[in-house]
């Protein structure tokens, strides 16, 4: 079935939504496992960051661990979750850090695989 | 199937190859009917800019309406396809605008709709 036909089916949503969720603690937790695990595991997941453009799983894992542990808290100013059909959704969210007024923007392409949902590719950078 | 069991299945990967050249070559002539058709026309489509976050297909499409016509020139410095399945797909891509020294990322999740592939979310920033 053509994944137009199946737009935010809800029992995806809900999945995809405690997936991200489970994201974004682990992001300001710095819960680096979990991060890990979060994005595929694969040469063609990549992350353009705000300052790094990462291609392929092992180098997003080496970021990970080699970034600071402090300064992470950032509030979500608006979260929008939609789904293409059982197993691809996309995740994007305006973020601003703690002690900036700077507008920080996240998207992530996020996939069913065999194990669970995983970012396949993600994008944050800061309006400019 | 999952998709993870069909990723860059080649004839996928050759009509998404197809879609975003022809998507390329729509902004850099500024043909925007066609920037037009290639976007999901839908609320759920989103487009993260460097200097704008557009919400729905309507937004983006004003945004299009309005921009300069002048120097959208650039150059495609690193390109990554990558298709999930037979309806899915990410086209990530570095680029250099002419006469600035700056790296530029665009990100698209691209999908299948039942008139062909369309982009449902984008993201385009410089590397700061």
């Amino acid at each position: 079935m053509n994944p137009i036909l199946a737009i935010n089916l809800p029992e995806v949503l809900a999945e995809v939504s405690a997936a991200f969720a489970r994201y974004e603690d682990a992001l300001v937790n710095n819960k680096v496992e979990v991060l890990d695990e979060l994005f595929w595991n694969s040469p063609h997941t990549l992350r353009y960051g705000t300052t790094e453009n990462l291609y392929g799983y092992a180098a997003i894992q080496a970021f990970r661990a080699g970034r600071p542990a402090q300064g992470l808290q950032r509030s979500l100013r608006k979260t929008v979750i939609t789904t293409y059909g059982p197993d691809m959704a996309t995740a994007n969210v305006e973020f601003q850090r703690a002690g900036s007024a700077e507008t920080g923007r996240q998207s992530q392409t996020w996939m069913r695989t065999l194990e669970g949902w995983r970012v396949v590719a993600a994008h944050v950078s800061l309006l400019a």
